[in-house]
């Protein structure tokens, strides 16, 4: 039988482990996709979720990479491919359409007149009070190699990472919650 | 060196607050779709985890927002943008489309034939089978006001309330199990 | 006042009571979506999470389903409507489409293309590589029956297994990571 001293000793080294492997504060968000209606639920969520105290780290994949195009940088020297997914695919969040309801860009539109006079912030100033609220974003480096997009193309944002899947599993698997938007 | 009553104690209080901490058998649903498919899907999964002993808390936002209206309740005095989004959007749970093979609505129409026969319930059984085993239904505010809803034309729903996205977020980081559908 | 024997009993019982409740290093994938392009995110974070020494458990539900029929397969004396979700579905990973740019298949073998070139492995081999590493599979028995899938015209896959919605929720509820895909 272990003295009472020993059993404190052991109660605390299984206490220490247990807290190491509880998740942080933190809100771990996959933008997978480039809708703009769920690219604005996305960071309504993430700058909500920095207000309430939460660390908060967003991974921008597929469709949701080319949110984070900066419309005003171009660069050249890309294949043919690289070419196609470039005039495709939205350049930079004021191009991003409705999932629903887009009618040719008149939903799109209306909606955005609507958010103005609502007060909604645009998907522009989301991710500029984002970047001030020090939310985290991560680019899925598979999606850049894929669509051909090249660092020099997309938006100045601090602390702004290119990273693997593998990077973003670390910060999931420390967070108290994940979504898959 | 603290005496063995103080390290007791120490670890104690740690302890507590360690388990203040730790998520509550909860599941957090953000219902964010607007389609068939996937308002089913999260009926499904929120029904099921009540059974297993889960506490289930949705959230109404965007296109999951029209879902709940209720058909026979009509009302008055909205803008323009409020009439015409009231008139686009589905009008409850039986005006609710497939997001895929809805076929101009012969195959959201052959489904729902197809869940009667295979005995599963259809999404108005679905809410009100929620809402007898508590589910929590949270909808969103900022959604009701672009989308010129009016509370007095949503379904009647036993503790509905009407919550921004931190009363949302408040619960989704205090459940073991979070989904965005 | 408990002695202080007693006091250390009774935390290492709170103790062993917390470690229970305490989530696995799991990762828990409802894969809902019939769209090539979220079945790669599914199978790309699945294998990735298997890399980093998680556990991972994919759900194959609603338009996730046909995603594992085996094109090798055929099976007979199924109803009309069992017959028509075989013929529109697509009949495994290899046909399964993009949910944009699809372009009538184009953009689709586009995709594809550009795959093979930068080396990303395609949906088959994905999901050789998931059975290989030991992700485990279920299927959603309320799927199958809907759309009138039979098992044997099913992939043949190591472990998989046919299921309900609660044997999903009770592998969800005990991971520390969650995602809708």
């Amino acid at each position: 039988m272990p003295t009472i001293e020993e059993q404190v000793a052991e109660l605390k080294s299984q206490f220490d482990a247990m807290n190491n492997k509880t998740p942080a504060n933190k809100l771990a968000i996959i933008a997978f996709s480039g809708d703009l209606d769920k690219a604005l639920a996305a960071f309504i969520i993430a700058t909500g979720a920095v207000a309430m105290g939460m660390e908060v780290v967003m991974f921008f994949t597929f469709w949701g990479t080319p949110i984070l195009r900066d419309k005003n940088k171009n660069v050249g020297g890309k294949d043919t491919m690289g070419k196609m997914f470039g005039t495709m695919l939205p350049k930079g969040p004021e191009k991003v359409k409705l999932s629903k309801m887009n009618m040719a860009g008149m939903g799109t539109a209306m909606m955005k007149s609507l958010m103005k006079k609502k007060n909604v912030a645009s998907l522009e100033e989301m991710i500029a009070l984002a970047e001030e609220l020090g939310v985290k974003i991560f680019i899925c480096e598979m999606s850049m190699d894929l669509m051909g997009f090249k660092r020099e193309e997309m938006i100045t944002y601090n602390g702004l990472q290119y990273a693997g899947v593998a990077s973003f599993l670390a910060e999931a698997n420390d967070s108290r919650v994940q979504l898959f938007i």
